[in-house]
């Protein structure tokens, strides 16, 4: 619409341009290129015998997204951080440019999470991330719960078990540890409860009601997902569907008490008027 | 409403002070400050350095925690232990004062449960409690049809395999503990069923007719669950629903009916009188 | 009702005295007490002060069960085998009087699968499993498909690797248990597909694909059978909730067309005979 | 309706022929059969004493197979490959003709496939396969995102831990496999997330993360089966019942407007004639 004004800013002119699908669609290539340039950086031989071109991409494709960035905010000013998926595009393009030297090396690690702005640019990815994002408050006093059966163990098995075990139970943090383990049901018998057993035999009673504690706690947070999602997802089209049904309904019945009031509205001038009605029966 | 009598009994003035929420919400922060304190206690660094200071902070709390439950036994009597979560927080206050010395120095790990009192401080966190324990009696039988498996098979398990394999099946708690590891798959095989196989080559029979049996009758517990849940949470606001679109369509229809029985009488009164109506139609 | 009736024969009065429930309540709590004993002989230090106690209980309660078995054969004649409850009792205390020597020596384990008579006997159980039972033959055909997928795996398998890991997939038998294993994902990469790999480095896609296919299976015989539970037992309340309320809308539409037919009627010989009472009218 | 017209072509003969139900139910047989006998070829004692007899019952039945496609070939021509079973069949019937020696030896291990020739011809099992594939696309894009997350995950682990754990890092290939074990929970702790935390403290937030992270995607790809499959399903049948009784309740409404309108017509006309109606309306 807007298209026809064609002495609009400067600034409109190119939000437009870098925002049209055309542009959007190269960036998507450009993306998912990366990823694969990226995923070859893991190979020694690669590097031994392309490292230096692989370098000369990264740089290209580095600026590439830098310039994007730049014309966005030239384009929307502040406007543009509104959205969190640009802050969250901010953020992952600005991690490549901090010089990965020295005890920040780790980050060049992280330039892969470059693929994670696919989600931003493919709606159908976007929508699919939200609505998993959804799903996260409906869980969350569970998972306060959570936590807190996770610090009392915690705090009990670093007390209980800490100086005997120290590598599963030395400080809060490895007890913490594994009991993610433990509720993740991984070797907790074999590696945790049964050496711990052996030294103290009472134990199996702290890791069998944490499992079974744990387990159950799960299981709710996962149905109460369940549950969520199928009144989400079903029944506002079930909804839809008995809403028209009901409509249709609700038209019929208005209609007959309509004619019903019509009828008895009749009936009643005839009743009345009858008498008088021989006179002059023009009224409707 | 009762605040405006001033003239109230002490212990009436006692009990609305100590719940009133300002004095609830303190005590929440000092439960909350506590769980900090205890988590500390686990760090050995800490205890060299702060040690003092943390068990002096503890007895403080301490002192709190049971001037409140005090009050509360001052203000509402025995009516206090009416409420489950109050005898909740009498033991687990009443654990803490135990002198943990000698064989009882296990209780000192107990404290941590303290952090449990903001289950029933927490509204939200109390309700979320209060319905995943709703849950469990529609599991009870189901959770006895699976100890009696859990015991049938721990006896022919203690039985058959305990002479060959005292660390798993020497004795019949043995043979639970083993049993439930299998039922949560941990080493499974690798730690017992095939080195039990290897003594008695058909014990794969006893195993896999246990797991497919757990398995399968976890499987219905949790169904129950699920099914259980979504009757509850679900249909209840559904029916609300679909009650009020019908409580509408009957009333509509009820309306109609009621217009058609006085469309009837009119009518009949005119048919029979249709005679007599000339002369003088005065009747309503 | 029968009750009356004293002249009733023998095989009835017999029929009616062991199925009463003062007896059976007797019988009950002689298998639960029987579970007890069961339970205590596999305790060493029991059997060494009070074996001989226990073997004279046992055989005490055998010949009750016995007893009971025989008096109900001679009541019900073959009629005892038609419910399959019975044939099951039968068939566990038969099991017992088997001399156990020998090689039959292991039956004397399978005494404890007594205890399932506890679910003959109470009713609360017998449902439950019924009702679990009633889940089997809705996953039938995906059982089958998953015995395919066993069957197939287990050839390839043994073909494949049988030669280099003769432990785990050395025979068809084994390598189907093995793939049992993989299936629960118990250890099933450290243990099994990480040795294999390091002699097949192809090896993965057999794994993996085995893996993926089974709990795909798995997965959707689980959602057969929460779909099949919660029709069954949801949805059956909820149509005699919606049936009720169709019932009074039905009913309250067939009286308004009743209404309506009526007044139609009237008003049809109104029309008819106010124009023949008149001048003549014809039309219809 | 055809069989009538004897002067058919040949092709059409063959064509219902082939596929008539005696000579499907023998093709059954044939594959349930060489199943068996596929079965004992993995026994190496059959192999040494009927080895001879196995070969020479694989071939005849390797011939039949051949036979039957050929014949549907010749009946159906390229009109043969339009169904993918069909294709399917083609495929797994063809594996067998390549020659098996030298680096195709492995092939030989594929002609077990051939037992999934019974899920083409048994109609149960095709419906149930079909219905399993359905499920999938509806899962698509949540599998997108969990590749994605496999890929930035697998190009993170190998460049932070392939230097230190090459066994299990050391190439994009060896770390995806390694995730595939850690998403199954399989030793993630134990053999691999400890090992790793043990050169690099930090790692513990890498295997936290994504365990969490692919347990909550596929936790909501398998409620997106659930709920998929319940809306297929159930709300078929359910909607059914439903719209019956809508369909009743429409009509009848119907019916009601349909004599109401009838009645308002007649009660129009009455009023307008009312005038003569005065002199004589005496009967009923």
């Amino acid at each position: 619409m807007e298209s026809e004004n064609s002495r609009r800013p400067l600034r409109q002119k190119v939000g437009d341009w870098i925002e049209s699908e055309r542009i959007q669609a190269l960036i998507i290539a450009i993306i998912a290129f990366n990823a694969l340039t990226l995923g070859l950086e893991t190979s020694a031989y690669v590097m031994r015998h392309a490292g230096g071109i692989l370098m000369w991409v990264e740089t290209v494709i580095l600026t590439v997204f830098v310039i994007e960035i730049l014309l966005k905010l030239f384009a929307f000013r502040l406007g543009f951080f509104r959205s969190g998926w640009n802050v969250f595009d901010f953020i992952i393009v600005g991690i490549a440019l901090i010089p990965a030297s020295g005890p920040l090396a780790i980050l060049r690690a992280f330039r892969i999470l470059r693929i994670l702005r696919l989600v931003t640019k493919v709606q159908r990815l976007r929508h699919l991330v939200e609505s998993l994002l959804k799903a996260l408050p409906s869980i969350g006093w569970i998972v306060v719960l959570m936590l807190m059966v996770f610090y009392i163990f915690g705090v009990m098995g670093t007390k209980l078990f800490g100086d005997s075990h120290p590598e599963y139970f030395g400080t809060l943090g490895a007890t913490l540890y594994s009991l993610f383990q433990v509720m993740t049901l991984e070797s907790w018998s074999e590696s945790i409860s049964r050496p711990v057993m052996a030294t103290y035999s009472y134990a199996w009673i702290y890791f069998l009601s944490f499992v079974l504690i744990t387990v159950f706690t799960v299981l709710n947070l996962f149905i109460g997902i369940i549950v969520n999602t199928m009144q989400e997802k079903h029944f506002e089209e079930e909804d839809l569907k008995r809403q028209a049904v009901e409509e249709r309904a609700h038209e019929e019945r208005e209609e007959m008490v309509r004619l019903l009031r019509q009828l008895d509205a009749r009936m009643q001038r005839l009743e009345n008027g009858s008498g008088t009605v021989t006179e002059g029966p023009g009224r409707d």
